[in-house]
């Protein structure tokens, strides 16, 4: 029997949840109940976030209106929720890894198999390495991804979407994953590549920032569409330059083209980003971030910040000219017209990207 | 000395006259006019179109206000256009260029090369045929293709953009379509795979009609991309089941996927088959065309039926449910609302094109 723990209640992990729970419900080879960790809150009512949730089965901060199942329980206590789980979601901001991960070493069950719903990177000196790859040398569990064109309140709303999870070598794991995900209007498939799937949900955050500027510098169609071309191809070099396992097929599922197109088209990133465009980047984009975001940071300029690093280590960054163009612009370096001056001025290397 | 002559004289065919006429004028292997057959017309002033374009270097009726440049000569006389040309570049509604062939065999240089920018196809018993394959059949020519996310008046207007050249085997003619294309605003680059840059340009208004569905019902971002990825991946697919030539990495240019978020965006598939979900499909594509586009058909329409014909003579209708779901709902077989649930009810079958 599986028994699966999500670790993580914000928008996401809510939504993972509730899609979660109508699974192990249905399902006989999962115990009905899904533990779910909740960073306890006290709400402005006076009540505990968590004593909410199991009295509404609502989160009634992060996804109001929206029933989970029954069969989620919000508990405060870390260590207590995973102790019986032999499946771990992991949904939290990726900075809260780190320290969630010293916690849980040497409290979960030796059988345990862990899921990585989370964006982002930590940048180590020999390049990048996947959130996914802390889980498995911190707790040494093996650790899938799940990543796709996931907006969250739309699936909550039971909307239809796909999603792609990325495994390693476990394929026996990643069906069993696809199992407790998938439901009929939200299409799971995998795929034996897990630093591909990952990336991809990571670096599209960077792409979203260039496309935002195009928006913002009102270029129109054909060249918002040309630049998250060139960023496709862009996350596809990175990824196959530090993994040279990752697939190029990977990159047309839901975690690769579709991810993109979505948060190229709406999200955060792309409307901050939009809006420094529009102020001639005489604005910040901390202040426009404060402004816009009620605090909350935007990922794809961290992502940038972070791509960059690894890149200008490696003397790579005449490799990347969109995602280097993308940093020199967010911390205000270039204007944010160099996004389309890059393109113009550097096909060769656009061109030696398409060889590639 | 190489000299070309533009077949077509269109809202498209005038901004590659553009494109062309700004570097034949430059490059020293090309004779610096350029000649553009023009279906000759009478203004509403009493005028002849090609006269008016000859006074005034400007397209008056199909793109105002934009500057041919002075090497574009007008011609209305189809054979005298292109009897110095070894460069024949086509650009007219795909239906004209049976009859535009035979007007032409016989008429033109033994060593001219051709390239078309005509989107379309036409259904044979075995299964889809070529524009560029009819030209070449029809004058005994090779001839290239070139595709890509090109809406013309921004192209107009100088704003960056891409586009893909197809050939087949001859890459020094590609080549020299890159040279006579290439702009700094409008970066051209050329794939060995004439049919995959052509079905590109084809199957990507399929797509669209989808995409316009998905829009009409408001069924959200994350829907829109998971519809415009399983469209790709079928574009992909019927590629290359009739041309097992053609390349996937085809698809990551310019032609491809980002002509489809182009096309799937703006466009006039995408919007008027927003209208028809819109509309409950209550009103016939027939009617919305004729209100809504002044009398002008819908392409993706028209590719979906031919898609259609091909795929039912083979039996192969349920390997492309989101093609066939575009076409049964066009003709009021199914409701708008059938282009997602043939994705939540046939999983099955989008893996096994997945694994293509």
């Amino acid at each position: 029997m599986y028994k699966v723990t999500v670790i993580g209640s914000g928008n996401w992990g809510s939504v993972a949840a509730k899609l979660i729970a109508s699974n192990t419900i249905k399902l006989p080879s999962f115990h009905d109940e899904v533990r779910m960790w909740v960073f306890e809150e006290k709400l402005p009512s006076g009540e505990k976030l968590t004593d909410v949730i199991n009295k509404t089965n609502e989160n009634v901060k992060y996804l109001p209106g929206v029933k989970l199942g029954k069969n989620v329980v919000a508990d405060p206590d870390l260590v207590n929720a995973v102790k019986d789980a032999n499946m771990l979601v992991f949904v939290t901001p990726h900075q809260f890894m780190e320290g969630i991960c010293k916690r849980l070493a040497g409290k979960i069950r030796a059988d345990a198999e862990g899921i990585s719903l989370i964006k982002g990177m930590e940048v180590k000196k020999e390049g990048p390495s996947m959130i996914s790859t802390l889980i498995t040398k911190q707790l040494g569990i093996n650790c899938s991804v799940l990543m796709g064109a996931n907006i969250a309140n739309e699936i909550a709303m039971e909307k239809f979407s796909e999603a792609t999870v990325g495994y390693n070598q476990n394929k026996s794991a990643a069906d069993r994953w696809v199992q407790l995900f998938c439901t009929p209007y939200f299409n799971v498939t995998s795929v034996e590549d897990v630093e591909g799937v990952e990336l991809c949900g990571t670096l599209k955050n960077v792409v979203a920032i260039a496309a935002g500027f195009v928006d913002g510098l009102e270029m129109g169609n054909n060249t918002k569409a040309a630049i998250m071309r060139i960023g496709l191809k862009e996350m596809m070099a990175f990824s196959k330059m530090w993994f040279p396992s990752v697939k190029d097929s990977t990159f047309f599922e839901s975690c690769g083209v579709a991810d993109l197109i979505t948060t190229c088209m709406g999200g955060r990133n792309r409307k901050v980003a939009d809006a420094y465009a529009r102020n001639g980047g005489k604005r910040s984009f901390e202040e426009l971030e404060a402004e816009m975001l009620q605090g909350q940071k935007l990922q794809g300029v961290l992502t940038a910040q972070e791509v960059h690093e690894v890149l200008s280590d490696r003397g790579w960054l005449h490799i990347f000219p969109l995602f280097s163009a993308v940093h020199a612009i967010s911390i205000g370096h270039l204007p944010p017209s160099a996004i389309v001056k890059i393109s113009e001025e550097k096909p060769r290397h656009v061109q030696l990207l398409s060889s590639l």
